[in-house]
């Protein structure tokens, strides 16, 4: 059956027996807040092509991505994911198993789905808005301050060889766990919801998730904080250094490059009783950005410039 | 200069500027609930060709609708719109001039913009979402019982005949401002916040905005409320009628079938004290939807089903 046969009332009819909790009859859904309780709203697009390809992800991985990447915005400011709204865009030939698939990855978020619009599209499309809550002030990227210690909540790179890989799908000389480990990674990123609220519980000074690689979005806490940084460590993830080194590629580039990592970025204070494990990369200065002494080179993911690092 | 020239980051700033009080350095906004309201959310998708060209509306005009769409599916709650999140698709060669415009727009429905995405895409896409607040429970498309009048909060058509009339540009035998309120009403709906607030508190019974067509919305607050209809009135604006015939339309078909007029759907119990001006079209029966003692004909705008009705 495709989507075509339904037509929209009759999609909308199957997406109530998917979702039956969803209070999705009427186009606005209400939603009770916690009371004291501030609100945290972030949005983000997927796109079949740039974010996804349908040949390599399952209509499950796709909604749990779209999902996720949304739930990794809250988690960087220490808020609890609470509900999420999901605008679909989705060729008319679609079939409807897929949707109920991409319907369940989106559930397996654990958040419940309160709203949507579906429109026709020449291509997969997801526009997912979470709302999460607070009680108290937010993490923000904008409060590094010099003498800070930067860290990770864990290492990076994994996506980004799970993505090469699937460009060039070549595994001669790489084990399969790393291979499957780093296209999971891809397909499945983990918001660092617990970290982050724990970090931001215990007094750390701003965080943001690793989405455009670790050049990047270091440079964006250090523009928005107002401070440098200077990088020791780039916390290469085993399995894809593994697989980097099997297939020639710049295992710290795809660390500092390759983004959708989803771990946390967090600068803390002197003296900071750590909640969660980290990885120390390096710290917070006054100046520019330094990787082990050298400025820092550019690079991260710009989506309007092909080729800008990916 | 293009988007492709300024890259996201540079995109980011730009917006930045255009709106000033947004907190859109963050990934995710922090927004403060007013005591004791629920929260009422919202999504909408607008693609262009689908729902908006670039050839007939102006960019100014593209963003304020994408704003009033959304803000429309909340003013049929009762609630008091607050925030918008704008999520946006966007070919790389558009020019930064147009999107400045399309951002005054979406500023313009007097909502505070919190939050955004931007993605490159093939065709401009909007997906916003809207965030309201409500004292006391919502007006839902449920609430409708049998013996409730059927009423509008203003004529019907107007859009319909705009697009129509866009279509097929002549204008000869027709009156310069029938047209022109004509294309506003497709360019430029009003969302009816006053009346939605004001009807809930008056103790409407059920709301619904006419998005899809008098016939459809009808049927949608039927289905929703286990009851039937009689309609006894299709309410043509005079402008859309004058339009209609001049060009030899069905003035009736562009009220029931054309949708996007936005004005509510209210169902109100006998001895309301109405808050706001209304045009009684009907009555909430038990049993079936009739138009004038006949079955209503099928046939809104549903989107998958390419000429189903529009």
């Amino acid at each position: 059956v495709e989507l075509n046969d339904l037509g929209e009332f009759g999609f909308l009819r199957r997406v109530r027996e998917w979702i039956p909790d969803a209070p999705l009859d009427d186009d606005a859904a209400v939603l009770l807040p916690s009371p004291g309780a501030s609100l945290v709203a972030t949005t983000d697009i997927l796109v079949e092509g740039l974010h996804f390809r349908t040949d390599w992800s399952s209509a499950a991985d796709i909604g749990y991505k779209a999902a996720a990447v949304n739930i990794s915005d809250l988690a960087a400011m220490g808020a609890r994911p609470r509900w999420l709204l999901v605008a679909l865009g989705v060729p008319a030939s679609t079939e409807i198993a897929f949707l109920e698939e991409l319907y369940a990855g989106l559930g397996e978020s654990g958040i419940q789905i309160v709203g949507g619009d579906t429109v026709a599209s020449d291509r997969l499309e997801l526009a997912v808005t979470a709302l999460g809550e607070l009680d108290g002030p937010p993490l923000t990227r904008a409060g590094a301050r010099p003498g800070d210690v930067l860290a990770v909540t864990g290492p990076l790179g994994r996506a980004a060889a799970g993505v090469n890989l699937l460009l060039g799908p070549r595994y001669d000389g790489i084990r399969p766990e790393d291979v499957m480990s780093c296209l999971d990674a891809h397909r499945r990123p983990q918001a660092r919801v617990i970290e982050g609220a724990a970090l931001r519980r215990a007094g750390a000074h701003a965080a943001l998730d690793v989405s455009d690689g670790l050049a990047s979005d270091v440079r964006r806490m250090c523009e928005s904080s107002g401070v440098g940084a200077d990088i020791d460590v780039v916390p290469v993830a085993d399995d894809a250094r593994r697989v980097a080194d099997a297939r020639g590629w710049d295992a710290q580039r795809l660390a500092l490059a390759g983004g959708e990592d989803y771990e946390l970025l967090v600068a803390i204070p002197g003296g900071f009783e750590c909640p969660v494990a980290l990885i120390e990369i390096g710290r917070i200065v006054d100046g520019g950005l330094s990787l082990r002494g050298e400025p820092m080179p550019e690079g991260g993911w710009e989506h309007f410039r092909v080729g800008s690092g990916k």
